[in-house]
This record gives structure tokens, C-alpha cells and sequence, in this order.
């Protein structure tokens, strides 16, 4: 086999996934590219929204009786069971696939055992190519399944020298437009969005996705622990959905359009690991944490952040509060250590990915 | 003309004039290509040390009499005055070199002129050809000339959330071997090293170069305005020249060896601006910056900081001291911005070097 052709075949697969990053859950994102038996491309397709076609279904349909005796490329390992749409496994035999490459093995045990399927029915199935980046576009559903609890993306954006607003609080604007507007792609990617109550009085954010065409918008999620939220608050409109978190007895009658989730608050705050169960059993596989500092440090000081993203100007305040505070941290053997996994000049500023080891 | 062959050979004579960084003061560093008239490479050099022959001479020499009819790349206007050595126009000229190429015009009012002598010799002249690499290289010395003061980069290691250190003061280690490797070769580059007080009694630190074959040691100084050091600090070692800096009435009977410069103390503190004029005199045209958070608070806030390079690591902290502190900066607008003029990754950690708008 053509390994350059497999490359280049998985890897625009790896793209298609991408594009429906933040519409699957409680679904992966998955890519799929076909091609006929000389290994020219004739089908492709891609995972679109949970309940939906999944995406070898679209490529095998666009390939249509090419797809005989071709490979079909997919990002994560075919399913063999029958959901609300039927084993991709099956639909790979029925069209005459005669080779499956896969990049990601299938960590959900209701799902694995499609590449037995394969295997049995006389397809050729090879696995592994390009994994690490079908993994790191899998990331949070990957994370999910794994810790059983949505993935978390604690992004902030900070000067050089770690500062998220000047000595007199301001910030307006530390950032560039442009690091400010890839904030919403990092929005749109999400299933929720969360802000902590601090952020919330200070700074009355929106957490909804705009000037991004045909993007889901994200379940806004802010934690309330007294229900101080304001009728009027911004991230109370109707551009997204919005869940405020209170504590179990907290006084929400002035709030009579939303309806509250209610948990437990220990030491008078809403527990990470409470909210975390309560959003995924909501289907939330993916979170992207925009609170302050405070409300960082408690998600590292749970163990709970799974990936950071930093944009970083290069700007210097030599005061001023930090992007991170509280993380329960004394000593340097005790540093959460990550791997950077991605960094691009955004504007003038720097994003920085860093993904928790083993991630 | 070829302008691909053109940037070849400039690019060259850039790479040829950064292997002398930090031993050519106050002399600015420079490379030189020489082609023949078919534009064939049949000399190059750089200009080594102070005293000895500039680039140009070095690629004439190399060329011989293929230079004739041919192109000469110079990072740096070739000069038109006999300093130690004779004009590099002159000779240029006398090789009988029909065209020559400078990427960076001379900003020393003394060595000016070369241009307008080679003109009028019929010798072609072009200027601007990889401006900001030529630029780059040579940021040190041509900053020097501009402020009339040495170049200043101020080097920090810190977690991504911008902490040196842990709560308890523990920072072994934040950044990666190489990255501490790397600072060596910053120290290489610099004619002077530069720490406080402060971080001579925390870390009595060595500050000289390591591991690096062929460097030019830098010049060590250290600020201590009472003369607190002790007879055996490290970095009163022979390993490289060591400048101690006192108060003009410091008692620094406990030094015999040292030879410490005396300056007047501004609030008990040394000023930047004294010292900085004092190296100056020296012959320092770049300082390497290696204090704690105060020290260089005290050069953001004396605007002396022309270059910032961070060692950022992926790791969170949430607590401990900060990269910079006291940098007189209150609210946003007074904040000091700079542009990201590189970022490579050196193994786990990323380098970010910033500069100055217009340094």
C-alpha cells in the first residue's frame, strides 16, 4: 500500500472531524474518507450531530458501488453496535470495503469491537495511522470517556509576565482583537461555557458564540452559589442556553425564567467534581472554563483541568492580579506539569496549548 | 540581478556575523559574502574581535583576484573612516568589486559615508536586502548607538501562569535542562551579565558561560550597594571576569581582590541609568539581565528593557513570586508593549523573545 496516499487520505479524514467539533456531543467527532480499489478518493464524510448518519454512513453513500474492493480511512475505530443508527461495521462489509485504516482505537466498551467485526468478514484493517492528531481532535470526547466526566479547557489570556489586569483591575485590552475573536472558536468548539460568580459581578460577560457562521452555541454555564445573578445580566439573553448553578437553598425567585440547577455547596461553593457529574450527565462532554483566577485554581486544586490554553501578549505590567490563584500548590514537586501540544502567533499575541500528560 | 542568488548570499553573511555575538565591542558584529562576476560565492568572513579586520577584508582576502567585477553582501553599510583598520569602502573599491549589497545602514555618525564613497567610485550600491534579519543580529549594537547606552535583555524562567518560584520559595527546577543550557548561550552573546542583591544571596549564582566551546566569557556584575558579598561567593570565582557595583561609601574592606565600582545610591538603591552609563564607558554594548522580579522592575520602570526572552514552562503553580514586580506601571495604558519577535521550543519549554516597539 501507498503509505504517502494513507497519510494524506487520514488526514484530511482528521479535517473533516474537525469541522463538527462542538455539535456531536454526547458523540465523537469522527472523519471518513473512501476510496475505490486504485485508492482514488470517492466518498467522504463526517459526524455531523449525535442521532445523525455517522461518518463512514455519509463517505460510503457519497462513494456509492466505487467504494468495492476501496479503504475506507476513519478517525476513530468503527462501531459494532446498533444505536440510533446502525453498526458502521455492517456498512463497511455491505459496500464491499475491502480495507479499514483506523486512527484511534474506540475507548467506549459499548462501542469496541468493530475491527473484530472487520477482521472476520475478511476486510484487511490496519490502525494507528496518524494517531496522535485524530487523538488531539478527539481530545475531549476521548477525556470524557475516559474520567468519566466532560473534558476541561481552562483558557485565559495573561501578559508575559502572567498578569490578567493592571494594578487597578483594568484589562481592557491586554489581548488583540484577533486572540479575542479565536476566543469564540475556542466557544463554538464546546459544549459549555463556564464563568464563576466573580466574573460574573465583575465583568457581566456574554459566553455566547459570535461571528462564527453555522456555529453550535455552547450551554453558558455560571456558578451562582447565592443566586446574586442579575435578571439583567447579559449571559441571561436569549442568544444561547444558560444554566445557572445555585447552591441547594439559594433564593431564585427573582431569576423566574431560569431554571436553576441546585447542588450541594461545600465550604460554601459549588464542588468541581458536583458539577462536573451533573453536566455530563446532561450530555456536556466538553468545557471550556473562562472564570478567574479563583475559579481556575479550584478546578487544578480538584484535578480537574485537562488542557489549558493561554493567549499571551507581549506586554508587560510588573503588577497586578494573576491568571491563577488557589490551586492548592505549596511546593515546586507539586506543579501541575503539562506537554505543550500547539502554539500559533494569533495576532500580535501567542496561543499556547498545553495538554495534561496522559490526557 | 538574481535576487534568489542575492538572498542566499545575504543570509549567509547574516548566519557568518551572529557566530562572533559578544566579541566584537563595541564594535558591531558583521558578515560579508563575495561572489565573482558570474556571481559564483569565492569568499566570505566576518569581523571577529575589536582590532581586528572587518568582514569585508576577511571575504577580499579569501576571494583574491576573483573578486573583480564582482558582488559583495555586507550585513552592515561597509565604513568609510580608519579606525584600527582602514576603510572598508577603500578597499572594496581597490578590489575591484562592481557591486555591493548592505542590508542595514551605518546609525554610527563616525563610520557613515561608506555608501556615498563606493557611488561615487561607479561601484553599484544596494541596501535594505534581509533589513530585519541583518537588524536582528546585530539588535545589540545598533540599539547601543541609537540610546547611547548598552543593549538590554532581560532573561526570566516561569511557569506558564508567570511564577519563578513556587509559595515556598522552591524553583529547582521550573524549566528544562535545555533550556537552562540555552541561557548559556545568552550569556555568551552578552558582554555583561547582570544580577542583583537579591539573587546573589538567594542563589549565589555563577553567571558565567558553560558548556559552550569558544565563548567569550561576559563580564559578570553584580549589584550589592552595601558591599554584602562574601569573599567566597561564586561568582567572585576566576571562571570570568566579575564587577561588583557598591554604594560610593560602601566598606569594601572584605574584598581585597575586587576592584568594585563605586556609584551614588538613589533611594539605597544603584540607578539604572548610572550603571548602565558606567558599563557603557567600559565598552559594554549588551547586558544580559538576570535578576529577580525587582531588579528588573526597576529597569522596565527606567525603560531600559530594549528585549525580553522568557523560558515559559508547561506548568502551573497558582502561588509564589512573580517574573517582574515594581515596574511603576498602575493601569493598563501605561503597560509596557513590545512585539514577539520569535518563539521556538527548547525541549518541554518555549522561548518567547519580545522587543521593544522600534528598538
Amino acid at each position: 500500500m501507498d503509505r504517502q496516499a494513507d497519510t494524506t487520505a487520514m488526514r484530511r479524514a482528521v479535517a473533516l472531524a474537525a469541522r463538527a467539533l462542538g455539535a456531536t456531543s454526547p458523540n465523537p467527532v469522527v472523519g471518513c474518507v473512501v476510496t475505490d480499489a486504485s485508492g482514488h478518493p470517492v466518498g467522504e464524510g463526517y459526524h455531523r450531530h449525535a442521532g445523525g448518519p455517522h461518518a463512514e454512513v455519509h463517505a460510503l453513500r457519497e462513494a456509492g458501488v466505487l467504494a468495492r474492493g476501496g479503504t475506507a480511512y476513519v478517525t476513530l475505530e468503527p462501531c459494532d453496535h446498533t444505536g440510533r443508527t446502525g453498526p458502521c461495521s455492517q456498512a463497511l462489509i455491505e459496500a464491499g470495503i475491502s480495507r479499514v485504516v483506523y486512527a484511534v482505537g474506540d475507548p467506549n466498551p459499548q462501542a469496541t469491537g468493530g475491527a473484530d467485526t472487520l477482521r472476520a468478514a475478511g476486510v484487511e484493517v490496519g490502525k494507528g495511522l496518524l494517531e496522535d492528531e485524530a487523538e488531539a481532535v478527539n481530545i475531549a470526547w476521548l477525556t470524557s470517556v475516559r474520567r468519566g466526566r466532560p473534558f476541561v479547557r481552562w483558557k485565559y489570556a495573561a501578559t508575559l509576565d502572567g498578569r490578567i489586569a493592571a494594578a487597578d483591575g483594568t484589562s481592557r485590552w491586554i489581548t488583540s482583537p484577533e486572540a479575542r475573536a479565536d476566543v469564540h472558536r475556542l466557544r463554538a468548539e464546546a459544549d459549555a461555557v463556564l464563568a464563576g460568580g466573580g466574573t460574573l459581578r465583575a465583568d457581566d460577560p456574554h459566553l455566547a458564540v459570535r461571528g462564527i457562521e453555522g456555529a453550535v452555541q455552547p450551554l453558558r454555564v455560571v456558578l451562582d452559589a447565592r443566586a446574586e445573578i442579575r435578571p439583567t445580566a447579559r449571559v441571561l439573553d436569549g442568544a444561547a442556553p444558560t444554566l445557572v448553578v445555585v447552591g441547594e437553598d439559594a433564593d431564585t425567585r427573582h431569576l423566574p425564567d431560569a431554571e436553576p440547577l441546585r447542588l450541594p455547596l461545600r465550604d460554601g461553593r459549588i464542588g468541581v467534581h458536583d458539577l462536573l457529574d451533573a453536566l455530563h450527565a446532561r450530555g456536556v462532554r466538553s468545557v471550556l472554563l473562562e472564570g478567574g483566577p479563583t475559579l481556575a485554581g479550584s478546578f487544578v486544586a480538584a484535578g480537574a483541568v485537562d488542557q489549558v490554553v493561554g493567549y499571551l501578549a507581549p506586554v508587560l505590567l510588573g503588577d497586578g492580579p494573576q491568571a491563577l490563584a488557589g490551586a492548592g500548590i505549596g511546593t515546586i514537586t507539586e506543579a501541575l506539569r503539562l506537554d505543550i501540544t500547539e502554539t500559533v502567533r494569533i495576532g500580535p499575541d501567542l496561543r499556547i496549548t498545553a495538554t495534561l500528560k496522559g490526557a
